[in-house]
C-alpha cells in the first residue's frame, strides 16, 4: 500500500430497530435500508437489532451484488442482533458474548434474552481490517441506572476484547450502538482502555444532526417524555478507529442521517445512522498512536469504572443473599409441612387439622418460591463473580499503570 | 534474546479434582499439590478443576515464594476451575466462556454449571509468552457420546480464540484436560486449525505412564470399570505449543506422574500431571510453521467435524421440536381447565363436575410442564442457533481452504 494513493473507507453503522411484531413498521423500514445500502455502495456495513434472521436473509439477497460478503452473528435466545455486509472479503469472524447482561427477570426490558455479544470480522483489502460490531446493555432510567455496573463490564470486555485480538491488524474499527454518553466513564473506560478515536470528534468535516446526536427528538419513533431532559438528543451510536502497526486513519467526514430521507414517509429506524469516510494510509514507519499519553487521566477513569463495578458488586451480593435465604425459608416450610403429614399418616395426630386444598396449595407455592429463589440465588451468584472478576482485572490494570515509569 | 543462551521453560499442567465436598481426600491432595509445586520450582503451572477459591487461596500463600504471579478464572456458577500460577508477570488476562456446555437437566454431569472456558494470560519473560489454559466437555460414554458436537463446538472455539489472539505473541502454550483422546477429531480440529504441536509427539525424551497416559487403570481414584477397553489408561492431557514472529520451541523432555509420589499415600488427582520442558530459541529470521503445509488434511478434518456438529444440530432441532410441542399441549390443557371454571362460575354448568383438589393438581401440574418445557425450548433454540453458526463458519472456512491455490 506504501507510495499507493491512499485508500478511503466509507462505514456505515446504524441500529436498525427490527424487532418481529414490536417494531413500528420494521419491513418498510428494512427495505428502505436496504434501498438506502445499494444506492449509496458503502464499503463496510456494521448494523444492530436485526433480530429476525429472515430480515437478514432479504437484505442479503436484495445487496449481494454490491456487498458480497456478509456474516450473521448468532447468540443467546433471540440472537445478538449484528450483522455485517462487507465490499471486501470476510477472512474470518468469532463471537464474544458478554458475561454480564441484565437479568432473566427483567422481561419488559428483554436485554437478557439478546445475548448481547461483539462480532469481529476480518476483512482484508490493501491492509487488514479487524473490525467489531456491538451493542450494550440499554439505559433505561438515566437518573437510577440499575443496569450500569453490566454496561461498564460490558464495556471493559469488549476493551480487553478488542486489545487482545487486534494486536496483528492494521486498523481496527468499532461500529455500534453502546448506549453510552459520549462524556459516560464506560466510553472513556473503552477509548482510554483500547486507544480508539472517535470518529464524530476527529471528523473534519461534519453534516447531520447538531451535535452528532443519534437518538433525536424529532424522529417519529422515539419516547419523547424519555428525550425531554435532551432537547437535542443524545450521542450513543459511534464509528471509532484506531491505526495499527505502520497506518494512519483520518476521519475526513462523519454524516448523521436525520430522521425520513427526502420522499420517504419514515425515518430508517428510531435511531440516527451514522456515516463515516475514513483515509487510510500507510506511512514509511510505525505511527505512534496517541494511547500512553495519558496514562494518568486514564488510571481515573478506570477508578471510577471500578467504583460503579464495586457499588454493582455490592448489590448482587444482598440480592444473592436476600435469594439464598428465600430459598431457606421456603424448604423450612415444605419440612414443616412434611413432617405434619407424616404426623397425620403414622396417627400421631388424630383427625384432619388442616383442609386438604389449602394445604396442597401451600406446598405448590412452597415449591414455587424455592424453586424460583433457588434460581434466583444461582444467577446471583454467577453475577457476583463475573462483577468482582472485572474488579479485580481492573485493579490489575492500575497497579500496571502505576508500576510504570 | 537473539544470540542470547536458549530459554528453558518448565511447564506443568494438571486436573486437580478438587470439587468441594465430593473429591475424595481433596485438602490432603491439595496440599501434597502445592508442595510438588514449591519443590519442583516450575515456570509455569496451569491448574483445571480447582473449583474452591479457599483452595486457589492457600495455594497462593503457599506459593507465594516461588510463583509470585497468578490468577484465578471465573465464571459460571460454580467457577471455571482454572487457575494459573507464574515465576513470570502476568501482563493481562481475558476469559472466553464457551457458548455450549452440555445441559442444565443432567445434573448428574453437572458441566453446564461450571461455565467451562478457555483462560488466557499474557506472561512476559524476554519473550511474550500467551498461554491458553482449558477444559472441554468430559465424555461419559465413548460409545454413545451425547456430548460429542458440543465438544467439538469448544475446540472450535477454542482454536478460533487462539488464533485470533496469538497474533502478536512470540510463543503459544495450551495447557489442560481437552477429554478428546489423540486420535479424536476434536484434537485434530484444534491442533490442524492453529497449527499447535503436541509436546508428548514432539518430546525428544519421554518420561512417565505408558504412551503419555493420563488417565490410568492403577490410579486408585479413577473407575476401573469405565478404564477396562483401555488398559494402558488414556491420555485427554495436553500441553501442546508453537512459535511465532521469529522463535523457535522444542520440547526437550515430557514427563506424567504416575500415580502417588514416593512416600506418599495418594496420587495427586485422578488425573496425572503432564510437565514439559520447552526450549525456547529466537531465530534470526521467522521460522515457518508446519501450518500451512498439510491443508488437504485440514479439509477432511473441518469436514468431519462439520458433519458430527451437523448430527447435533439435528438432534437438538427435534428436542427444541418435542419441548415446543409439549409447552403448547400444557398451554391447551390450562386454557380447557381455565374455560371449565368459567363455565361453572357464569353458572352453565350447574353442580360440580371435578372434584377440587384433582382439578388444582392438574392445573399445577400444567404449569409446572409448561414452564419446564417452555425453558428446554429457550434452551434448544439457543443451542440449535451455535450449533448451526458452529457449522457456518466451518463451511466458510471450507471454502477458502478450497479456494487457495
Amino acid at each position: 500500500m506504501e507510495g499507493d494513493p491512499p485508500v478511503r473507507l466509507r462505514v456505515f453503522d446504524l441500529n436498525c430497530w427490527a424487532i418481529r411484531y414490536l417494531s413500528k413498521r420494521r419491513q418498510e423500514r428494512m427495505r428502505l435500508i436496504g434501498d438506502l445500502l445499494h444506492r449509496e455502495d458503502f464499503d463496510l456495513v456494521l448494523l444492530q437489532e436485526v433480530w429476525s434472521e429472515q430480515d437478514y436473509s432479504d437484505l442479503k439477497v436484495k445487496l449481494g451484488g454490491c456487498y458480497p460478503f456478509s456474516h450473521y452473528f448468532r447468540s443467546g435466545v433471540i440472537g445478538s442482533g449484528l450483522c455485517v455486509f462487507s465490499r471486501f472479503p470476510i477472512l474470518d469472524t468469532l463471537l464474544y458474548q458478554y458475561s454480564l447482561n441484565g437479568y432473566p427477570y427483567m422481561l419488559q426490558h428483554g436485554d437478557w434474552f439478546c445475548g448481547k455479544s461483539v462480532g469481529l470480522v476480518l476483512a482484508w483489502e490493501s491492509a487488514s481490517l479487524l473490525t467489531h460490531s456491538s451493542q450494550l446493555h440499554a439505559e433505561y432510567c438515566r437518573e437510577k441506572d440499575a443496569y450500569l455496573p453490566h454496561r461498564l463490564v460490558q464495556a471493559w470486555e469488549l476493551a480487553q476484547f478488542i486489545r487482545h485480538t487486534s494486536k496483528a491488524a492494521d486498523v481496527v474499527l468499532l461500529g455500534g450502538d453502546l448506549n453510552m454518553h459520549p462524556e459516560d466513564v464506560g466510553i472513556r473506560l473503552l477509548r482510554g482502555w483500547t486507544g480508539l478515536q472517535d470518529a464524530f470528534v476527529e471528523a473534519t468535516h461534519f453534516e447531520g444532526c447538531e451535535d452528532g446526536c443519534t437518538l433525536v427528538p424529532n424522529n417519529c419513533f422515539t419516547d419523547k417524555s424519555e428525550m425531554l431532559p435532551f432537547p437535542l438528543g443524545i450521542r450513543i451510536d459511534y464509528i471509532l478507529y484506531k491505526a495499527m502497526s505502520s497506518y494512519t486513519v483520518k476521519c475526513e467526514e462523519l454524516k448523521t442521517t436525520t430522521g425520513a430521507a427526502p420522499g420517504m414517509a419514515v425515518p430508517f429506524s428510531d435511531h440516527e445512522a451514522v456515516m463515516a469516510t475514513l483515509h487510510i494510509q500507510r506511512e514509511g514507519q510505525a505511527a505512534g498512536t496517541t494511547f500512553g499519553t495519558a496514562e494518568l487521566a486514564l488510571a481515573d477513569v478506570v477508578t471510577e469504572a471500578r467504583t460503579e463495578v464495586c457499588v454493582g458488586l455490592q448489590v448482587a451480593q444482598r440480592q444473592r443473599y436476600s435469594s439464598g435465604r428465600m430459598a431457606v425459608l421456603a424448604l423450612l416450610l415444605l419440612l414443616l409441612q412434611a413432617a405434619a403429614t407424616l404426623g397425620v399418616l403414622v396417627g400421631l395426630d388424630a383427625g384432619q387439622p388442616f383442609p386438604k386444598l389449602s394445604f396442597c396449595l401451600l406446598a405448590f407455592l412452597a415449591i414455587g418460591i424455592l424453586l424460583l429463589s433457588t434460581g434466583l440465588h444461582l444467577f446471583h451468584t454467577m453475577e457476583v463473580k463475573m462483577l468482582r472478576s472485572t474488579e479485580e482485572q481492573m485493579q490489575m490494570v492500575l497497579r500496571a499503570l502505576q508500576e510504570r515509569p
